[in-house]
């Protein structure tokens, strides 16, 4: 292995979604042993075992949480309490793992109500009750624009440009976006909004994985191995590095065929089209500037 | 029916798509006795019978056409002359048919290339070999931005943005757009869009249907009668007649369920959801100008 590949591994993270069958000691386990540099976690898997033995497993393993997924779902007409509530346990998850980024999911409609105007409304308000509590616990809400086809049930905020004007408010300390090949990479404005993101100093994660076709049966596991589908890697990790982003690269992949294989093997895949795909385009920035 | 029903539906539009299991004669003929004022066309349905026989059979029905569906896939890297051919033979189609509206669908990728940039750069230098063409024959070229969750597969133009900064070098009557409620729901900026579109007399369509969840397995196929999903007529339509598109409004529903059941009652169906959720919002801009 270069010195270039030992670089980059380091800054690797296996989001815990990606071995979605395998218990947190595992994911953690084969993470290390692939030679990951970072693990995101899913707060599902940090509940199975309860918050004080996730922080002690994660400390036994030495490596650092990139991210916690996720908070958000701040769109319900109704829910205002339940929503702030749940981000406000989210946000001391954070803080006790040891993790400055929590992922921020923030909903989608609830039919009959089709008011998306509205409830693209609802999201910067709660947002800016939500800012205070992250500020005191030193947690960043991190804003992500999920892909189009999710704006109905998943996320009414669908591209950086909109995540960054909804941070735009806030400092970049306590409010920033993450960028996420899978729902981002068709935007005709993505290198744009990534030179925004770096210079308004909220670029706060890069997770990256495929788009597979055909569209899975559940949309939501159309996330495929990066080199699987039609994503250009070198094009947008280049922007990335452009923009001065240096942070984790954390691989999330939902998908029902990488779920049904053995943890450790994927991991390792997962490894390996990273150190062919996306690591030669990492730290040279300079190179690529115009 | 009130005269302001009676003026909406001399605007409805039935695209043969969302009856795809009939004719064109069958089409024809349930679209003029359910009050339609017109009809879109697929190439396949004129295809069938022939393009003179399909031209007869419009002038005896006498319902105007008011779109030809559809010229486009400019991306493939060594199919120029095959997109021109093609095109050129649309282009005349429509003019035959007696519609100026050639809806163009732009293409997507080819794996293993995966470089969007470039992609899109040939549609815009196709399109410019085209427009000299469509000019010729009095044929109005007219983008269509897919869903994102087609950029991979289909169309490498994803928002009116993007259609009408294609558009800019060329004469509006020459290039147009179309707004499509499926494809152009989710946009934060879709607004703005509509109205520069407007502003830019470069309004050719305004096709309709919803925004159905779970999306189908074939993701072509999620399109849903109006009000069966998560979109807001009320705003979008708001939002066009304010632009001060008075042209036709079609209705274009690929869906599984739809196709299989009797053409008539599906045309029926159409009309009274229009009637319901589109009309009460037409004709009157005036109203709802800031």
């Amino acid at each position: 292995m270069t010195g270039s590949e030992e670089a980059a591994l380091r800054r690797l993270s296996l989001n815990t979604a990606t071995v979605k069958n395998a218990d947190l000691p595992t994911a953690l386990r084969v993470a290390a042993r692939a030679g990951f540099g970072a693990v995101g976690l899913w707060r599902d898997r940090v509940a199975e075992v309860g918050l004080p033995a996730a922080v002690e497993l994660v400390g036994e393993t030495g490596l650092p949480v990139s991210s916690l997924c996720r908070g958000g779902f701040l769109t319900g007409a109704d829910a205002e309490d339940e929503a702030l509530r749940d981000n406000t346990a989210a946000i001391a998850e954070a803080q006790a793992l040891g993790t400055r980024e929590l992922v921020m999911v923030v909903g989608g409609l609830t039919l009959p109500d089709r008011d998306l105007v509205a409830a693209r409304r609802r999201v910067a308000e709660r947002l800016a009750s939500l800012v205070p509590i992250a500020r005191e616990h030193g947690v960043r809400l991190v804003l992500e624009a999920l892909h189009p086809m999710y704006c109905a049930d998943r996320a009414v905020i669908s591209t950086l440009e909109q995540a960054l004007d909804l941070a735009a408010p806030y400092e970049p300390e306590t409010v920033g976006v993450v960028v996420d090949t899978f729902h981002q990479w068709w935007d005709p404005d993505l290198e744009r909004q990534i030179e925004r993101a770096g210079s308004e100093h909220r670029l706060a994660g890069y997770q990256i994985c495929d788009w597979n076709l055909p569209i899975a049966q559940d949309a939501l596991l159309s996330r495929g191995l990066m080199g699987d589908g039609y994503i250009d890697f070198a094009t947008i990790t280049t922007w990335m590095e452009r923009a001065g982003y240096d942070g984790p690269i954390e691989v999330e992949i939902f998908n029902a065929d990488i779920w049904a294989a053995d943890p450790q093997s994927v991991a390792e895949a997962v490894r390996d089209r990273y150190l062919e795909l996306v690591a030669p385009y990492l730290g040279r920035p300079s190179t690529s500037q115009p």
